[in-house]
């Protein structure tokens, strides 16, 4: 949670900075949980399925891989600075199948650093996510845009 | 969930074609259930600290508005098709906010087709989701790749 001092404000990225966001392991119930609320495609909420789709097995959708990052990303850093939310992405690759039992984890690198010209309290920062699983295959890859306050700025975010 | 005869196969995706996928009211306690499993920001679970912050008022993770328009997209027409899962996204932009009480629309536009140059059975639509809120003030958009097999080898989907 953001304290009166956070860590991280738009000030402080650096450009090939490398933060290591942590590791999950992704179980068969929280994947079918998830889908069944929001993507209840055949291969991601019944085994039976998904054995005869192309994956051959269940594999978590896309969209709760990303939330699950996102969750690391939020407790390795994101909670203890002047987040200000995003504009949105500009490149996501979802590179290999993500199935029960896999563990991810993640790299996050600061790519791009941008003050803003209207607001000077605050700025865009380009990031990558790297996310590998536990056979250190790169599963998943993520360009996004995040708003940061500047630190003195920061008593409103 | 795809029968054996899904109505959408990868032949039948148009440049142009348009498919309107519903609308889904958002309320304040799924926005906050969501956020507090994949992403705790201040602005996304608390009343009083999202209303503090440059939101002025409760917003939806980003991640949750995807999932939720996802499910839209799923029962549309992505249940009756031959889709095998998503490559990935070239863009995607959270434009405006979406707070609790807002609905939400979603149109989903194609915008290219390519065939496999490797596996004949199957090709990758590229589509967008033009998603509103009840204001009809565009909300968020996302161009993104989804995966079809032709209908002739959809019985592996």
């Amino acid at each position: 949670m953001a304290s009166d001092r956070p860590r991280y404000a738009f000030e402080d990225f650096q450009v090939g900075h490398v933060i290591a966001c942590g590791s999950r392991t992704v179980r068969a119930d929280e994947i079918v949980a998830f889908a069944k609320q929001f993507d209840p495609q055949p291969f991601h909420v019944d085994e039976d399925a998904a054995a005869r789709s192309i994956y051959g097995s269940l594999i978590a959708s896309g969209w709760h891989t990303a939330a699950l990052v996102m969750r690391l990303v939020c407790d390795a850093y994101l909670l203890d600075s002047t987040s200000a939310g995003s504009p949105g992405i500009d490149e996501l690759r979802w590179l290999k199948p993500v199935r029960a039992g896999d563990t991810i984890r993640a790299d996050l690198v600061t790519i791009e650093v941008r003050p803003s010209k209207s607001k000077p309290d605050r700025g865009v920062v380009v990031s990558e996510w790297r996310v590998y699983n536990q056979r250190e295959e790169l599963v998943m890859t993520n360009r996004g845009m995040s708003l940061f306050l500047r630190r003195d700025a920061s008593t409103v975010a």
